[in-house]
């Protein structure tokens, strides 16, 4: 990882900063900015951390996010110095409409565009934090409980709590050094994984009743009548798409929800090189290679029909 | 950690070695004796390694798990050097009715026992791998990519791939260096979560559909009918406990199965400085601060109000 030149006099030399990331700010995306935020301070300097969108309420333990403003705000008016993480498009971080003197970009998705003064963007690093980690150890400030604790919950998320491939030695190692900063890996995952609601708990119970598979394809769904029997709404299944997905035959694993009388909401995760997109692409959605979506009008059986038969024709060619 | 004198000693001198672990072994208990095995025959030794009960199905990806043995066998003949690892009493490791030389102790579990010539008990160690590795590298061997993967599925598993409060440092530091010699989180990870067979899912979802939440205590219960139905046998059950811990207001998760007509084994999950190894101690069982487990001959109903009743005071204490 190698911290382009001009990046540290940069931030050794100027005073007021705008740090911002990309809207639905995901644990990488929020961690990366507080913990820049405070080594920066801590160097004395003026900074606002801003994202458009509000930070979700799993990720509101981590220290400092209460900092995060909605809007860009008086700090417009002093010229600051703007930092971009986490994303590399004034869209993304949703500053349309701004113009500044200098735009710095931390990033580390792949990425196409050519935006920002100077650019550092990193694809093979695990997350955003594990380069704020090494930026912050470049700039001589020490990694505080609050920087150690953030920047643990960016690699933490975006590792999978060091479960996918992108776990290298580099990432255990900073988590190691972040632990014995101060962060609390036991106490971090409690907060990431079990603040679950128990009528959430139900609602996924329920829709693992509704489990079928065939042809590598799982399909579970979730209707308005389960989430009226459990008292829940459609936030509740953020991330059910995924625990079929453990089944060792499943390649697709596709949750279906109902979102008004005869339309349904469909979310799909992959394992490896299946692509799902294609799917959501051909029926006006979108996503990634292994998340991806669409809405269809119809009833449950034909939706289920449709996805198995697209499902299929992507499998086999996979 | 200190490994105790005389121990690298007796490594080196001796030439036959048994290495056995508990019966329904672990991640832990496979990957501590593979690892170590594996380091003693680079050492020129010839090593058998015991366990009554097969490597369960997901563990079967751990390099050199088919040279487990269902009963110690000739090695009798020549008077080995027994090592229990991951457990720390005859009965645990199926060896009653045997009289050894000399047994060596290596295990992380609290315990009252004396049993052993040589004890090496570290309650603070996360993973009797992270002590194998360690030991391994005091012997001077070098962790070769089989020693590598084994160690490090066994600190994964115990530590919940570093999501529970044992993950320290040295927990982390070890891990990388296990990445360094060549074991793959990513793989490793999929084959610990992500090769269930229908069946064991079946069993989770019909296993869910028992719980009960009463005062920060989640139980939910598999019988044999269940399994019957499933087409499942008890090692599936592994990590069910661990489920319902998820649930914000779920201080201790327990999952209790039927054994036999009339018999139950209660393993219990704690969050945070709840201590459930008091509990299965006062029932004769054992286990960790977090993990814990003991077996009741009673009706269900009887079993569940026992735990409760155990459950809260602990709570309440804590």
């Amino acid at each position: 990882m190698k911290i382009p030149k001009g990046l540290i006099a940069d931030f050794r030399k100027e005073q007021v900063f705008l740090l911002t990331t990309h809207i639905s700010p995901d644990g990488d995306a929020i961690g990366s900015c507080l913990a820049l935020a405070e080594a920066l301070k801590l160097l004395g300097k003026t900074v606002v951390v801003y994202d458009k969108d509000p930070v979700p309420e799993y990720y509101r333990f981590m220290p400092g996010c209460r900092t995060f403003r909605s809007a860009p705000g008086d700090i417009l008016s002093k010229d600051p110095f703007v930092v971009l993480l986490d994303c590399n498009s004034p869209e993304r971080a949703a500053l349309e409409g701004h113009s500044f003197r200098k735009i710095i970009v931390i990033d580390h998705h792949e990425t196409e565009s050519d935006f920002g003064d100077i650019r550092w963007v990193e694809r093979n690093a695990a997350a955003t934090g594990l380069m704020i980690f090494h930026l912050i150890k470049a700039l001589g400030v020490p990694i505080t409980k609050t920087i150690a604790t953030n920047l643990y919950t960016a690699i933490a998320v975006d590792t999978g709590t060091f479960r996918y491939s992108n776990t290298g030695t580099d990432v255990l190692l900073a988590a190691a050094s972040l632990v014995e900063a101060g962060a609390k890996p036991g106490t971090i995952s409690e907060y990431l994984y079990e603040r679950w609601k128990k009528s959430r708990f139900d609602l996924l119970t329920l829709s693992l009743e509704t489990l079928e598979i065939k042809d590598g394809v799982s399909l579970v769904h979730v209707t308005k009548e389960m989430h009226k029997k459990t008292g829940t709404t459609e936030s509740d299944t953020e991330n059910f798409a995924n625990v079929p997905r453990i089944i060792d035959t499943v390649k697709i694993s596709v949750l279906i929800r109902e979102v008004d009388d005869g339309r349904w909401k469909v979310s799909m995760r992959s394992k490896g090189r299946v692509n799902v997109a294609t799917i959501a692409s051909a029926f006006g959605g979108g996503g990634h290679r292994n998340a991806a979506g669409f809405r269809m009008k119809a009833d449950l059986a034909t939706v289920k029909k449709v996805i198995l038969k697209s499902a299929r024709a992507i499998i086999s060619q996979s």
